[in-house]
């Protein structure tokens, strides 16, 4: 079921084409990793999704209503990023409370068991924590609002192993709970994979991977022998990527391939979405 | 050999013993990883390092002699962390001559094939810089300073994967070309581990673990079984952690283990790195 639909999404800021025609469905109760480098355009779309920002053409609709001005639709959203949209004097316990005043039912029960995992103290003003325990106030709040969209712009980012991993955990405690979607962007991929169902590539403003992480996965592969053997086994694949470590060569495919190596003398293991993405935001490039 | 030697120090900051009685060598031309959660004193650490704050109590010394007041001795250490030392209206290219006259011998040819490979524009002013460019240009500098010491807090903090990659790649070709100690704290651990040769681990200001990558890896283990078999295998072994998942029981193990498993129905698998930190920083910690 599909609920939230882009439809010729284009967005210029100073005379720069950011987003460039994007089409795009989000199924309910899915979890998405919307990658890609810096700067390709992944905020400015989540800032549109909440309307935020508006679109320089197109429109964005949840179940076939376009989301502008619409306050039911937007209701059904929270997007957590950079921003730190509350007062530096507003305790933690505050802010909960205020979340529950503007979007109802607030799950404090959750709010509370994730603030004793992550030591937060709900007594600190948002202005005395440190960055990290900033995000994690908003990521709690995130959890616990109840909403159909969640949207987490970089919400690990300046997080420690330990917090991340207690991140992920909450995630899909949550998700399994409640199963709503999730629409995740984050820098740290082969962390981020392992809970995504689906994913979505930006690169310079287009989409150019949009697919189910298991049909993803199947068809990523490092392929790694000889440089002859190598360049003969993928003559007909489809190529995004190289590299020499002396006497060997290892391509880097995305392609549906058979196993049948038998006149090679080649290695071909899996390869991960981390270097796959980093691959397809190369190409063209030289080296 | 021996090279850098910290004795006995203790930093206090408002009543807080943030470094607890640290004592550390660090040998010539190795590279090593100073790791641990926000705030347990790795950035003071390397702070202390370069003199940019003084110890409470304790000292420092290169090759025998005290870095206090000692500028032979601090000119052959670069600490790159979240600070930006530059004026705003510098472009890259002066930060790069800038460097040279401070330091000398700075490698202007490294320098510019790295600007190349990361899309750095040498004529962009540093205060127009975006916060992941403004990293980037940091490193290239910490990259081609000709000192016997880098020391780099964070060094790929906001950074996409592809230009993380960019920052492993040329770690490791510069390490190859001119070995050189490093000091490296990141909290993207199982990213970084592949680069290290020794770990330092740090909580709550002290010293938890400190060895070669080798040794450390040598005794790190994930035991999955049903709860008994794992209880029973593990029970004279160092167990760091424990996950349930179903039936299953993973015990986490950093201690010296041989594989005679023929009367237990369990599986004995590597641990990495992170999995291995974050253990050990919740030892004593409920739940």
């Amino acid at each position: 079921m599909t609920e939230i639909k882009i439809n010729d999404l284009n967005q210029v800021f100073n005379h720069q084409n950011v987003l460039k025609n994007i089409n795009l469905e989000f199924k309910n109760k899915a979890i998405y990793g919307l990658l890609g480098n810096n700067g390709v355009g992944k905020s400015t779309l989540m800032n549109l999704m909440t309307e935020r920002i508006l679109p320089t053409s197109g429109y964005i609709s949840i179940n076939g209503h376009n989301i502008h001005n619409n306050d039911v639709a937007l209701q059904q959203m929270y997007l957590l990023n950079e921003d730190d949209m509350y007062s530096p004097s507003l305790k933690v316990r505050q802010i909960f409370n205020l979340t529950n005043e503007i979007y109802g039912n607030f799950n404090f029960k959750f709010a509370k068991l994730l603030s004793k995992k992550f030591d937060l103290n709900l007594s600190l003003k948002f202005g005395k924590l440190s960055t990290g325990y900033r995000t994690i106030c908003k990521i709690i709040v995130a959890f616990c609002v109840p909403v159909k969209y969640v949207l987490l712009d970089e919400p690990t980012l300046g997080l420690d192993a330990n917090h991340r991993n207690l991140f992920y955990e909450a995630l899909i405690n949550t998700y399994s709970h409640n199963p709503r979607t999730f629409i995740i962007s984050s820098h740290l991929i082969n962390e981020i994979s392992k809970l995504l169902n689906y994913v979505i590539f930006i690169n310079n403003g287009k989409i150019i991977l949009n697919n189910s992480i298991e049909i993803i996965m199947k068809n990523s592969f490092a392929i790694t022998g000889s440089k002859d053997d190598v360049k003969q086994y993928t003559r007909n694949l489809n190529v995004i990527g190289k590299r020499n470590l002396g006497k060997l060569s290892t391509f880097y495919v995305y392609d549906h391939i058979n196993n049948q190596t038998k006149s090679f003398n080649i290695k071909i293991e899996k390869m991960n979405l981390q270097r796959l993405l980093i691959c397809l935001s190369n190409i063209g490039k030289e080296g």
